[in-house]
């Protein structure tokens, strides 16, 4: 499964709002249509939405080849405006602009910038496939053999370059011999658990159960969920993770059942920036994506929704965040800095 | 709004799987068509399964007058048998069965039970509007000016014969004077909190916010949800509540903030004979209830799912039970058996 490709002059993404019925590919050519589909969630997951960000900000340079240096970083600054305003909650997408940006920073060569931003793209995607296999190599010693692992949204091949970050664990547990079995929480409003991380898994053969995200307590209660681990969209300088709404609620639960919670994310995920969860801007998006189902209404016309995309999981609900440059336990400001160090 | 209705000969029920597209009424005749309607839920709700359980069994005597008396009993046996084997967790189900069953213990003239059963059907439909409005009467004080209200799934009019508990509360409070906004969790997977909650709510105009499940703990944390209020299935002599899946979920968050947490349930939902949650049986649907929303598949082919309907909240997380008869707080096995003695 790929869920983004860089074409040289154009980017091909996985329509993910068709999955799990149509396995359907888009090629872009405008940087603008890559923009949207950031936006509209034809590709999600912060480390792929980054990279989806470089791939556009690339092929927007491509097609500016043409006019005098401070022309173009005029046109790139606005390029960069564009992406930024895609998805506010992921920090991915601002360390994925900031680090395009950078590379340009001291050249006036057109040709010369548009090749570095190319090469730039081309390597974040390659990177991000071995900083999840670290990632995976990182976690997967603490999921034992025969492990009931809930996770929530999809933080799997399909939210990144591949492999995955939570996903990542569960995969690198599975590839040294563990049998795991993931309890995939459905993840509404926009099903990603249910249409991404189910068809993922499926396609791995790792045996997977489809929960509502309402039934986690009740499967925490019962004994059956052992573990939990998902992604993060940022990681404050305290520990503090905004991940998939409903994240903070299983957190919660994992506590009061005394189940470890895991975070795996890469190190672009952690922001020094952002002091705390506080902080973090949440995303309010569409009603019609609580109402829609598909085309299917399930609630009455004149309704009053409420739609944050993400919550904020403090860090004293963490046991530990996974990263491809180590694990930091019992996550606060301390053990955030010293791993950003080893960036 | 009518959930259901006693038609003489036969048994008028809104079709509840079509709210809120379509206000729908369908009629039988045929007893055996009103089990299949609780069993579909087509009805649902524990005082109103109740209620169509007395109605169905008074439409079976109905059709079975001409036989000889010990005929007639042993018929209404595999009737009474056939309604409790519909829906397994709702005790108001049994309790409905078994008071049709008592008040034919002492007969043996055929018209005479027929006319008993039709009699006690109907006084079970009034009684029912009665004990929600006392409901109604003793919760509303929980309930303050100006209160978010947070509910799961439907304990309204559509889920009793009228007025509902949960949300018969919230309309005691409201016509009181008092403002109240409620935040209706849409309840995967069979949606009732969008589909019926918010319908049934928008039709009383009383202000209603719609939030997926997963949400609860996010605006319990920022400050908005002051209170939880939600109907049961059953409550077992300890005060062990079972009710639609996600609510131990939200028990544990309430609990979590300090936020109050409250039942309201008419006294037949109370088991004596049940002595805590571990003994309440949990009814596992089946799996398209999860996989399919309308005819829109969100699942890949091939996935496992579990589909508990209902879970446990244990006494410790209920700040208070209401009843028609009085109020239970902090409900134990002393506060339980009290308010029993009132029945």
């Amino acid at each position: 499964m790929m869920s983004i490709k860089w074409n040289g002059d154009s980017v091909k993404i996985l329509d993910q709002r068709r999955l799990p019925l149509e396995e359907a590919y888009n090629t872009y050519t405008n940087y603008y249509d890559v923009a949207s589909s950031i936006r509209d969630m034809e590709i999600r997951g912060a480390p792929a939405i980054g990279i989806a960000a470089a791939m556009g900000i690339a092929l927007a340079a491509k097609s500016m080849i043409g006019g005098r240096a401070e022309e173009f970083r005029e046109k790139m600054n606005s390029v960069f405006t564009l992406f930024a305003g895609t998805r506010p909650t992921a920090v991915n997408l601002f360390w994925a602009i900031n680090r395009m940006r950078g590379i340009i920073k001291d050249r006036s060569d057109v040709p010369g910038m548009v090749d570095l931003l190319e090469k730039e793209a081309i390597k974040m995607y390659d990177e991000d496939i071995d900083i999840n296999r670290r990632i995976g190599k990182n976690g997967s010693r603490f999921l034992n053999d025969g492990d009931v692992v809930m996770t929530h949204c999809n933080a799997g091949a399909l939210a990144t370059a591949g492999y995955g970050t939570a996903l990542g664990v569960i995969r690198a547990a599975v590839e040294e011999g563990k049998k795991i079995e993931v309890y995939a929480c459905e993840t509404r409003p926009y099903l990603q658990g249910a249409r991404l991380t189910a068809w993922e898994l499926l396609q791995d053969n790792i045996p997977v159960t489809l929960i509502t995200d309402s039934m986690s307590g009740y499967f925490m209660k019962s004994g059956v969920i052992k573990k939990v681990i998902v992604g993060a969209d940022r990681i404050a300088a305290n520990g503090d993770t905004a991940n998939k709404i409903g994240t903070y609620t299983h957190s919660v639960l994992a506590k009061n059942h005394r189940i470890p919670f895991y975070i795996a994310a890469p190190l672009s995920t952690l922001d020094a920036d952002t002091p705390s969860g506080d902080s973090i801007p949440i995303e309010e998006r569409s009603m019609d994506e609580v109402v829609y189902i598909g085309s299917y209404q399930i609630a009455p016309e004149g309704i009053s929704v409420r739609n944050p995309a993400f919550d904020v999981t403090p860090a004293a609900n963490i046991t530990a965040i996974i990263t491809e440059a180590g694990v930091i336990e019992n996550p606060g400001r301390d053990g955030i800095s010293a791993v950003l160090k080893k960036k």
